[in-house]
């Protein structure tokens, strides 16, 4: 059953949910029989909603299927991640709020350094200066201007980041990346995947070399690698969809960027997990789904440090009582896909999850882990059916067939 | 995997399965933490069945999805609730035995009251009589006549409801309802939901006014609404699709419907779980596929009374020795839907299911309860997969592949 199936059962009332979201939450133990981040973790005020309300887990895209940000964050709203997966492009764009028009190609630039043999000595141009990034901007839009293409901008995202849009021209996302994602070769020539392409993929071999011409003297940021190519490409918004008034609190641009593009309105710039809590009580009054984005889990397991996770996981434990006090309809507590510290990135293993509302069965699970969730009530469901058993227990869908 | 695939596999034996369907057996605890109504109820019979056989849970629809009977019944039968939809009409008419014709289209119909401003006073007419309402359908019957459709039928079911048929003409479920589904307001005017449904909606239209013309001068039954609108639709019966010869025990009109729609054999009317039983016992031996629908759990559950939900499932337990003494090749026991008590309509829990035969595997569920059925063999599957464990547990199917 797809998941527009939905749509047509949706009614409105003023029940209130939150999806809080601790990005890269699932982990695995560090040794053999241990116990995971989340599990290591001291959380009183998890377990008691754990006991209360309904344990599980979830497959951001399927069995066995390690996710990206994106199309993992498209399911945890609802949104088949496989039919809506687009270009990482695209979501910095709307994170940056670019103005999006139809038939532009988005790309994800790093500014990189190239050895004297031409070839990639650092993929991140010694994690650029924001400041320095912003200068080589203005510089490239300047003087930059392509043949086949009429505008082409360059937008500063942070440090060796940025954003690259090319409007007016028949553009195809369908082009193969200079991005070779490793040091040691030449960056790479961008070709057509498929025919149609051929036209893009001279565009944006004469994008690279102008760009290489204008940063010709530079002494760290001496070239632009590009990937993450993705057209414009509309969503239909979560108002329409699920007739929710949605609030996004999130502070990174590519979370920003879905948010964006599913509608939602966003919260001011905050930057700890306290001002996002702050900012959810702040509008609570005023919308009905409350979107809050913590990054620190996700970082903490990048960076392969098991403790600082386990320690970014009891804070926002004990910043819970301020959203209990809210007494949402229906609390969601969960990740947009694992991020175990051993494995020091994003993994395939299924996402803990948590859901408390008056309409809760009891189940086994009576803390908040991963093997605890397995005894969950919810089962083991694809992350896209969340959306739909949070609006069933808001009183949000009515009855399918007579 | 679609519902269509298992026929190709189905082989024929006498080995004889049995459903006991006791509508809208999930439940919710009056309190967090609490048992449910199956949970609270003494069941020495079923929870020694659980303990023997494989418990699991039943997604009729699919997750966060509440479904009407309709739609349950054909799930647990092994068709996809949502390929084989269809308005109630159908329904009511299947179950009254009507002569279904292609091209007729069928409604559902209150008689309800109007007060002097034309507004719904009252829904149900104060649930008519029955005898009443056979009259007023008689009276209907001779004095509406429609310009477009050859012949308009008034058939009555019971208390305030009847069925309604158009035959002969053009005609088109896509139109609107006129039951506002509340109080105080007028009834709505029909109206095409596509553009091929406005001679539909036009005969609708004509059909309410006329009949307001001939029930003017009553003084409860002054008004029709008209709902659930369906055409005919057939559908593979259950002896084709997996060679079963099935009986339906069952006294509401809507399951009847459905069985007859199926291809079912429908035992003589009952009026209690004990006759309900007698009628398995009396017609064991020239079946092989037996359906008791219990009604009671879920009358009780729509009562919003958790105490009487209890006892209508611990009188079916205390008749479950009279079924064990048939001893089926397989035994089912589970609901179409859940209906907790405490929400007093149906819901979008799983519904708890317990399968004995000599196949079973062992599991941890040795009560037949919501939380002993998380740790069920079965594990959380879409009903209308229910059919074909059932089958293979029977030997009715075979090896897929060589």
């Amino acid at each position: 059953m797809d998941t527009e199936f939905i749509e047509r059962l949706v009614i409105q009332n003023d029940k209130k949910i939150i999806f809080l979201i601790m990005d890269g939450l699932g982990g695995l133990p560090q040794e053999t029989g241990g116990k995971t981040e989340l599990e290591t973790a001291v959380t009183p005020n998890l377990d008691s909603l754990a006991a209360s309300g309904t344990c599980g887990l979830l497959d951001p895209v399927g069995c066995g299927i390690t996710p990206g940000s994106g199309p993992a964050h498209f399911a945890l709203f609802g949104y088949d991640p496989v039919k809506y997966n687009v270009g990482r492009g695209l979501l910095s764009a709307a994170g940056l709020d670019f103005p999006l028009v139809q038939g532009d190609l988005y790309m994800r630039a790093n500014f990189a350094t190239l050895n004297k043999f031409g070839h990639i000595a650092d993929r991140r141009a010694g994690r650029l200066e924001t400041e320095k990034n912003k200068l080589l901007c203005i510089k490239l839009k300047a003087n930059v201007h392509l043949q086949a293409v009429k505008e082409v901008f360059f937008v500063t995202e942070k440090e060796h980041r940025a954003l690259v849009v090319l409007r007016g021209g028949k553009l195809s996302e369908q082009i193969s990346e200079t991005d070779p994602q490793r040091t040691g070769e030449p960056p790479l020539d961008a070709k057509a995947l498929i025919p149609e392409a051929e036209n893009t993929a001279a565009a944006v071999r004469e994008l690279s070399d102008k760009i290489r011409e204008v940063l010709a003297k530079e002494e760290k940021a001496n070239v632009m690698l590009l990937r993450g190519y993705s057209g414009f490409h509309s969503f239909p918004s979560m108002a329409g969809r699920f007739g929710l008034k949605p609030l996004a609190i999130a502070s990174y641009p590519m979370y920003k960027g879905v948010a964006r593009l599913l509608g939602m309105s966003l919260a001011p710039e905050t930057s700890t997990i306290e001002d996002e809590i702050q900012a959810l009580v702040a509008n609570y009054a005023n919308y009905d789904f409350f979107y809050i984005h913590i990054k620190a889990t996700d970082s903490r397991g990048e960076d392969g440090n098991f403790a600082e996770k386990v320690k970014a996981i009891e804070k926002v434990d004990s910043l819970m009582p301020e959203i209990f006090a809210l007494k949402p309809d229906v609390l969601v507590v969960t990740g947009d896909h694992s991020t175990p510290a051993v494995m020091a990135g994003h993994s395939f293993h299924p996402v803990p999850v948590l859901l408390a509302a008056k309409t809760c069965r009891p189940d086994a699970a009576t803390t908040f882990g991963e093997s605890a969730c397995l005894m969950g009530g919810l089962g083991r469901i694809p992350m896209k059916y969340l959306m739909r058993v949070a609006l069933a227990h808001a009183g949000k869908l009515q009855k399918f067939g007579a």
